[in-house]
């Protein structure tokens, strides 16, 4: 598959992947909203589906849509490094694209909610509790969970025409959706659950850019943690999946 | 097929969709129901199972259900126009005929309701801020996931009668539930997520004209925005699926 | 397959059914639980999962754990009238017995609920505002999606050797789980959607015999409800079914 | 397979079962998190979701991860008892070391929690009313539905490599999750569903032994009832499945 068509599916699988999960926590933030506090589970089954949404558009490319799932397989020998750029552009430029379609889709809300200065958290990720080492092994953990089970699970990576050979494969991307609401649920206390690179810092540079009423900082200080954490995640995963035992 | 066994197939679906689906808003909303103030959650659920089960039923044609479906197909290339009126007939007709049946079986709830006045929410969408524009951003871009996702997804459009060739397709019209739910969760915060003019446009009839106790207004004046606006994302939505590069 | 053989899976099917079905609401509503106050969808979940537990067990007699079901199956021609009696016994006894094992699971919650005689709901279903005809419309719409999403969605009826021919076929007893929780969210409100004369009359009788420190009046005006409801809605998409075209 | 690469699998797949499913309780229990308070459903979900990631993970060896079904299998005959011992060891130790990444990922709310005494129940079971006799009860019936309907389920033994025959086989391990969620749903109020010996013995040692900022008793005295409780309730669904006549 030739770069420019890499860049145009994984680019449309992360803008829809943002739009969707990003548009979650609008509606449960935002106060004219109809899922206004509408709790963790809401937003656990939004940002879940937005990953099958996303996957499935990706699906031409292998449905990376995350910068530590293409770092995992490259390290685990699945992807050729020369690929990994294109995809890792396409995948930033697309989480960016997608917060400013979520912003357009809650403009009115964004221009009436009561609290302004704090709509970051709509865009991107941030810590509970502040502390880079420990909100790095958080997103560390939780990356390498996705990513492991990505390499393992029975028929995950079934290519796009194969039949699938067993059980997973036949849910297609709803598989991984159901692990990501499930990380989500067990592991996203802390800090959010990045866990994606591209989902963090492509709608961050949006709220940086966008003009939002009455918007806070974007913490640029936090910024490299929901970066170093997945991709050193992703790297763990594709090393120690290397050094299993056949089956 | 015959344009009756398309109308027949396409009400019966359409209809059971705006029961299931009206049902659920009936069921948070209305006083003696068991699942007054059940959340959102709840009511994407309902909503995505309403899908599911409209879908099944109206496998037979394609299980459209919804004019921007069909409309988007049609501008796809996937559809014949000539087959869109009937489509469209029968959708709108059995939108309205599965929200009269909600009716009933919510009778008794609408009729010691302590706020009857605002009950048109129960059958047709509204925005929590006004103002037309921007309404149709949100619908138009909601339905073009949902049609865009459609055209994409592994195994989407496979027949009824053809084995599965992967992933999604195996969950059948559950992957489109889980879409539903998906959309519904993050983008139908603002405007209730129609998404589909026949989902609106039928209840708002039946609205109009059946005797619901104290009933308020039918708001004709929001009832262009859910039909403009999933027109226009479905049209958008297979405009571009004609414009990707093959894979 | 002999009559012994129908009874047992049915009554096995169906008393894994009202185990976990009555343990749900048995978990929201006594107060010495982990789920206490646990809101709606949650029950629908717990009743959804307890038919897909059901149904999975009951696999070798069609799964019916339902009498709606058995008769629906019986007027549309696929179960001969001669099977019909093992099948309404193994049903009503087997919801009986799993009531009684919920019974034993919950025995301390029971033993200290602080308003004993509100029990019945654990075990059968009662309407929010009482009215014989209109309880009786619910439960029939609610019984007659069901049966009719069972008769026409696409490989619904696959046996249980058979590859999945396409899609809802490969979620195997998920699928009617899906429907479950959409017509729980959406049509329970009412009367608590009954739909299964064995999943009310079963547990109905156990609370009736059962030595449940403090209980309330098993409420025998209302039974015959949630008996005749789903007759009549069976049968009527059992029929219905027959009318429509072929495809 | 080699006992040495059972041992590995086995190890994974436990671990990942208690990282996630410990997860969540910590997610809404810990007073600095964003699933503070997050509900049954959410528990239900994270607990579900950590069975399909580990059990996917475990998949080589039969996806165990639960002394239960390694009894069960064993008293069912599908298991050598030769194998048991190393499946068990795993699944001990692996449960022990989920927990301890759990905390890891979970330290700062850990550091932070204004109840720190109160924090055994994030790792190990119990019970909302003490009673030896009854809470086991509970665990041997919610561990015999888990072990009986994964003897039963179609397809739910069909190997790794093999074309799902049916039904569920399609859906893979996300089956097993979505029984586990109703377990838990249903049975889970009284005692908190072990249901898994691994699931509780190897947190509560990691409870014991690691440096939990003001942690409380790791309650040894009922440590006994989640570990007997589902080895019956799993020999029983083992020995009853033997009983039943064949389809």
């Amino acid at each position: 598959m030739n770069a420019g068509t890499i860049f145009i599916y994984e680019l449309l699988g992360t803008a829809t992947l943002t739009l969707l999960g990003c548009g979650v926590v609008a509606n449960v933030t935002l106060r004219n909203t109809l899922g206004n506090s509408g709790g963790w589970l809401l937003v656990n089954f939004g940002w879940g589906f937005a990953v099958f949404a996303g996957a499935s558009i990706a699906a031409p490319t292998g449905a990376h849509i995350n910068p530590a799932v293409t770092f995992g397989l490259a390290v685990n020998g699945q992807l050729d490094w020369a690929d990994v750029p294109v995809y890792l552009a396409a995948q930033v430029i697309g989480g960016a694209l997608g917060a400013v379609v979520c912003w357009l889709a809650y403009k009115l809300q964004f221009d009436t909610h009561d609290d302004p200065a704090n709509t970051l958290g709509i865009f991107s990720t941030g810590p509970t509790v502040r502390s880079g080492p420990w909100n790095l092994v958080t997103e560390i953990i939780g990356t390498f969970v996705l990513v492991f089970w990505i390499l393992l699970s029975p028929g995950a990576s079934a290519g796009p025409n194969g039949i699938p050979e067993f059980g997973n494969a036949a849910l297609g991307y709803a598989a991984v959706a159901f692990i990501v609401i499930g990380i989500g649920s067990s592991l996203g206390g802390p800090t959010g659950y990045a866990i994606n690179p591209a989902r963090d810092l492509g709608p961050r540079v949006a709220y940086s850019l966008l003009p939002i009423r009455g918007k806070g900082s974007a913490d640029w200080g936090y910024a490299w943690v929901p970066i170093v954490g997945p991709l050193v995640g992703g790297a763990l995963a594709g090393g120690l999946a290397l050094a299993l035992p056949a089956v």
